[in-house]
């Protein structure tokens, strides 16, 4: 089989994490796997180089920052590549450019556009473990670029989808994906498997296991996925299109996503297009919204709430302040204390009483639900931030009982 | 005019260094100069980045050593970059192989092949300054390469020979080239010109300021090299094929060369042929024999005298027991403490007066002359070790009277 490895900053923060990746990579290629390992840049190294950076200039040129910043994975592959040689292993580590992983010019978030697999493909016909840059590429000018937040995942898939590889591993500090945060959820059961779609949802809810970017590039090229553990030697939970029955589990899990906030516009005329102005000024400010309640009009008015990032919070009050007479509503209220929990299953609109069983939690714990939103895999309610945990046990509660 | 700079590690060891740095190169970009700018590592960059390696494997290959080396010189002109832009100063930041600087395959002591000049004066044509990695280059496998001891001086060089600089700039922590080591000697007198020749004795005997592969690039391609000072901010020492009449001094300069061993085989019988099986033995053990001194045969035997590095003496000796019988020598005995002193001038041959001179400074302070070699514009001479400095004091002083 060929396989796509990819271990994560803190897999290969010092010397003793290296070798422990190390027999892991050594273990698979004993079982005459060929692999690809991707690797990001040690611990703390981006976070240091940065400071640099910052020393010097608080506001450097991202074309300039990605050309300091790639030299993290490049220190990564070459220490690998010593250990795995100490190991008496044939091995070879290669950057980005190397490898011709070529991404547009967006400097400190580029997109990938192809990968030349010819040098990959040379390296592994010989016979050899070939480590790679992750996160970083060279654009069109010969540059090089890095892929923002979650790139290492990014490049291995990438891989993986250029060679056609059987398998893409994601290793990470946890053992796979949970049906909740195990920190915050003693309960939370281990999936073997997840759909795209339904780790899509996931993700984009703050389980932090795998960057969307990955997700939508595994899902897009059919690549099969597995989140594993840098540490347990145990299966995690595979990441694919459709689940065999036996792997299909009630939901697969319940999210927290504690970075919201809920703002509410009150009395906009229940005129036709003027929702749509309200959502339009955030949009054309980068702003994106998230769940949206309009209430019912009452006296020719009605209010519209609706979440957004909480960061965004602030400019989003801003820009309506300045349409208010234009749009004519009364005012803008904005609550920065509610969260967002959700319950993701593919299977969830085919069984209404999973939406009650949800709420049922809820009402039990008298945690009172702001807003629901409800999409083909996923059922979400807004409340109460300081209660958000709280409500995430008492729904996995209801779903996975002792 | 077109000038390449280059700045050694200690010149950019930390942010105010990368600073005064800055300054120089934006003084020089001022005057309407069109610049590239060869950088070294940080200081102590490439010795921690060589300690990463060894806790992990203490025999890495040299081909992944290269790989994690060449990042020390991409952090120092991306740190540069983002000062001069900080000075919003036009500037670009360049490594070995986005310039295509073409190695040949020995790792960690490359030679240059060629230089792509394409990328570099697209930049410079924008009116960039472009900065450059110095040290590194790629092979015709695409992995990178080192290019050994100097290796930054021969790439500043090798650019400048590439793009027809008009000059090209060392900057060290000297002032330049003089005519002895100013530490040692605090008369010597700054030298503000010397021709290739004598600069590459004057390395060769152990004077650092230049690294012999990049006089000798300077020389091939007739590039007008000045040793200047990152410090003080005044004309250095010029070094190029011919001097003018008012650049030329008595001499160039006296140096001291204290990795020096003596050997001396004694009972060589004279026959033909077995001096040569000496030599023969040393030289296809890698062995280089410098100041060679055969004594005149008496009673049908001479002794054969010759230095060389202290660090071979031992394995010469053996190589030499070992051939005892074979060539019918008497014995072997080594003298590890002494040095060579040598006067360095493109007239020396011409003017006789010149040897007397030195001798009567030994002479003078009772240093007893164990061996004499010269060339065209070098004149040696082997005494004890403990006495070389105050040798190079006396000989100073008689060819430049106070």
């Amino acid at each position: 089989m060929l396989i796509v490895q990819k271990f994560g900053g803190s897999s290969v923060a010092d010397a003793a994490k290296i070798r422990r990746v190390a027999g892991i990579v050594a273990d698979a290629f004993s079982e005459d796997h060929k692999l690809v390992v991707v690797l990001s840049a040690q611990g703390d190294t981006t976070d240091e180089l940065i400071e640099k950076a910052n020393e010097i200039n608080p506001a450097p040129s991202r074309r300039e920052m990605d050309a300091l910043l790639t030299v993290g994975e490049q220190i990564s592959v070459a220490l690998m590549a010593m250990e795995l040689e100490r190991m008496r292993l044939p091995v070879v580590s290669l950057t980005g450019w190397q490898i011709g992983l070529r991404t547009d010019a967006r400097h400190g978030a580029a997109r990938i556009r192809s990968i030349d697999g010819e040098r990959l493909r040379k390296e592994l016909d010989q016979g050899k473990i070939v480590l790679v840059c992750g996160f970083q590429g060279i654009d069109k000018y010969g540059d090089q670029t890095t892929l923002g937040r979650g790139g290492s995942d990014t490049t291995a898939v990438a891989i993986a989808a250029a060679l056609g590889a059987d398998q893409c591993q994601i290793y990470t500090d946890v053992e796979g994906v949970f049906t909740a945060d195990p920190r915050k959820v003693p309960e939370a059961k281990k999936l073997s498997a997840i759909t795209y779609d339904e780790m899509l949802e996931l993700a984009s809810l703050g389980s932090q296991v795998l960057h969307n970017r990955s997700v939508e590039l595994a899902k897009r090229y059919g690549v099969d996925l597995e989140v594993r553990s840098s540490y347990a030697r145990k299966p995690g939970t595979k990441v694919k299109e459709v689940l065999q029955p036996m792997e299909r589990m009630l939901i697969s899990g319940v999210a927290k996503d504690a970075d919201a906030a809920r703002v509410t516009v009150f009395g906009v005329p229940d005129a036709p297009g003027l929702a749509f102005r309200v959502f339009n000024a955030l949009s054309r400010a980068g702003i994106n919204v998230d769940v949206i309640l309009q209430s019912g009009g009452v006296d020719g008015e009605s209010d519209i709430s609706f979440t957004l990032r909480e960061a965004d919070a602030p400019r989003a009050r801003e820009l309506l302040e300045r349409q208010r007479e234009a749009i004519g509503f009364r005012e803008v209220a904005v609550d920065a204390n509610v969260a967002k929990v959700s319950v993701v299953g593919a299977g969830l609109m085919d069984s209404p009483g999973m939406a009650v069983r949800m709420f049922e939690a809820l009402a039990g714990c008298g945690i009172n639900i702001q807003m629901i939103s409800s999409s083909e895999i996923k059922l979400s309610v807004v409340i109460a931030r300081d209660r958000a945990d709280e409500a995430v046990r008492a729904i996995h509660a209801k779903f996975f009982p002792a």
